[in-house]
């Protein structure tokens, strides 16, 4: 039925099968079989949204904002509570000009790359440190832009400085886009590494676009009280080359609102560039965000989401909501579902942060020693359970990535282990 | 003064000035002079939010919807609301399948013309019929796509072909594009001139992007009773090779919210391209915009906006709002402000379709004998007046775009007058 399924949605490569392949496979055999499948698949919030945002955007929407255009840098509250959040669980200092919203982190990566590609004659390919999300890779192959990728896996720490080098050196290296904590291997950066990133950006000029989706979301230290250490790595602390991604949809549940901002260095926001000037008149590499990309891709953002997310982040920053215990309940559901996954044979692919076991999170990877990623997706599938190879992140590794967000009660978790001794007695 | 502002604004020559920058010189006079200005620069709704969007969208808010990912080809209510819209206000079938939601039509645009660019090998430019919404043009500029343009100006009716023809018969157009009713110049194609675009469309095998921000508003005729003749006018009768953009912006006075739907005609959303196929794995038309281009660029649209369009469209299908009716208020703005420009010596620029007049709208243009570009603007700069000029919006014609849709109450319109008296006696 598996192979029938896979024909049937012409998947030949079941290894290289998007989320939304799997999505669409997964669907197809509860279709066939009645028998609903546990989905490791997709990165669905699994928590309510947070009311304070909620709350917020009803209240605007009853004040007539639907019919006002936003102003396309961002509106002033949302502005002002970004740099306010940033400062707060950052410690760091970003002005409100360089806080400017986008339609997910997903707009902001896309129109980033862009501008990158399009800051300086020569510096025309992005750099992914890998395993990422898929879709960022993607977004350069359907806008053209060259890109060049490695899998970190094997050069954690002092190596990284090197294998940096190695592609920064070419001189043609507009920017580099990691996400931190990672997904899907969950790896946190150590200040060592992201050191290293900050310096090899500072020295080569090549901008670090940060992706902050699971930001305080190492749940080995507590990242969650205001104002007060410890902080959330970033590489901000180590070069102004940065612009970091913080999307509402992860941190207080709101991916349906599709609301981010990202947040520019100072210096990097009003950097004036002559490529900028001379093909649209806008030297300022942050007004050229805005006026010029942004505007042109959808004039701004959903107003009312704005409102929410600045409601979200002023209730974060004021001690109102702790998106950090909030969020820990990833933790609890990884812990418990990797401790099945262990018991039944399995092991974690990425497990360690140097001398440090992987954080529990949102996802975690694992592998099956003596099977081929086609074996082991195809059996999982024989069981009911679907997840996404790590090949299709670009990691060089065997084994798959699990995202925790959809799988919570006690059931839920039995029906994991029923299921994982059930794949132990499957042959091919 | 306003030569003072215009050199602190670094804009060296006014006519090529962007509505943005219209809009920033206006408000550095209004700093300097205390004195407010009479806006016709900016094209915002003039009028409040659709009260049935508001109250679905704070429903299903309350309901949860912010944490839940909308589905990226458009949330089925939406999709099939938007297939009933397009047959009671069109008179068109258009499968659910077909419908689409955006951020604003702006992402729309923006995505169909970078698709449209990539479907076929040596079809790689976009053919705009001018005037236009500048920002179009300026999409393509970003992304890389060649384009040509004309002015309809000098070849509206039996010319159009002829001069359509001069561009297609090159084989590279993947599309085109143009709007109707027509921002700035409010003409509305005539049926024998849209024949003539699909019939060239259909010959040539070129996309056309049909932009239908302003539909309905051709208040010469009422357009506004759903299911019933006379429906808008549009290409989609004359060929099968088209996208509609219909945007809740001005329609459902929206436009904070940056939600609208493409209407993708069934054969051309199903009709399979190679070069899809070769690049992303995905052959289908529709499917590719949607889960290629749309999701790469921003993982969909906001959900809750997506719910309150759909609750718009529907209450415009039942009979419950009659946007036509809400949206004729710009007319009688559009009506008494041009008896205003025209008492004082001005003339409409784009003053007819075929034999009648063109209709009393959202925009118009004006324009004035024996005065440059340069010397109309800045005299009504020194009025306290600000206005786009036609050029900019890749019109050949002298003049200038008139938005109504600020100027309302009648001490308004008496101050207009009286600042156009003022005009009068002005030279350089």
């Amino acid at each position: 039925m598996v192979d029938g399924v896979l024909s049937d949605l012409q998947i030949n490569d079941v290894v290289h099968a998007t989320i939304r392949q799997s999505v669409a496979v997964a669907q197809k055999l509860e279709e066939q079989t009645g028998e609903p499948f546990i989905h490791l698949e997709f990165g669905i919030p699994g928590l309510p949204a947070c009311r304070y945002g909620v709350e917020a955007q009803i209240e605007a929407l009853r004040g007539g904002i639907a019919s006002v255009y936003p102003n396309i840098a961002g509106c002033a509250d949302l502005k002002q509570a970004g740099s306010r959040f940033v400062k707060a669980f950052l410690n760091l200092d970003v002005a409100p000009e360089g806080i400017v919203p986008t339609v997910g982190s997903m707009q902001g990566s896309y129109n980033l790359m862009l501008e990158a590609s399009q800051l300086t004659q020569g510096k025309d390919t992005i750099l992914f440190i890998n395993p990422g999300f898929p879709v960022q890779r993607q977004q350069t192959r359907i806008l053209g832009i060259k890109s060049e990728a490695f899998d970190i896996y094997d050069y954690r720490a002092d190596r990284l400085r090197d294998k940096l080098e190695e592609y920064l050196q070419k001189g043609n290296i507009a920017a580099m886009i990691y996400s931190n904590p990672n997904n899907p291997a969950w790896i946190c950066l150590t200040e060592d590494e992201l050191r290293i990133i900050g310096e090899c950006a500072t020295k080569y000029d090549a901008i670090v676009i940060e992706d902050l989706a699971y930001m305080g979301m190492d749940f080995r230290q507590d990242l969650g009280t205001p104002g007060e250490p410890p902080y959330q790595a970033t590489v901000a602390r180590y070069t102004d080359n940065y612009v970091l991604m913080l999307s509402g949809s992860k941190i207080f549940s709101y991916a349906g609102e599709r609301i981010a901002v990202m947040a520019f260095s100072d210096k990097l926001y009003r950097r004036e560039y002559d490529e900028l000037r001379r093909r649209y008149n806008i030297a300022r590499c942050g007004d050229a965000f805005v006026l010029t990309y942004l505007y042109a891709n959808s004039s701004g953002t959903a107003h009312s989401a704005q409102i929410a997310l600045a409601a979200m982040m002023n209730a974060a920053v004021e001690g109102r909501y702790n998106f950090v215990h909030e969020t820990a309940e990833y933790a609890r559901r990884a812990a418990r579902t990797k401790e099945i996954f262990v018991r039944n044979g399995f092991h974690i692919v990425y497990d360690r942060d140097m001398d440090q076991p992987v954080s529990d999170g949102f996802f975690y990877t694992v592998g099956r020693h003596g099977l081929t990623d086609e074996q082991l997706i195809k059996r999982l599938l024989r069981c009911g359970i679907v997840a996404i190879a790590l090949v299709t992140t670009g990691s060089n590794q065997n084994g798959l990535r699990v995202c925790v967000s959809r799988i919570n009660t006690d059931s839920e978790f039995e029906e994991l282990d029923r299921r994982l001794q059930l794949f132990n007695t499957l042959t091919d």
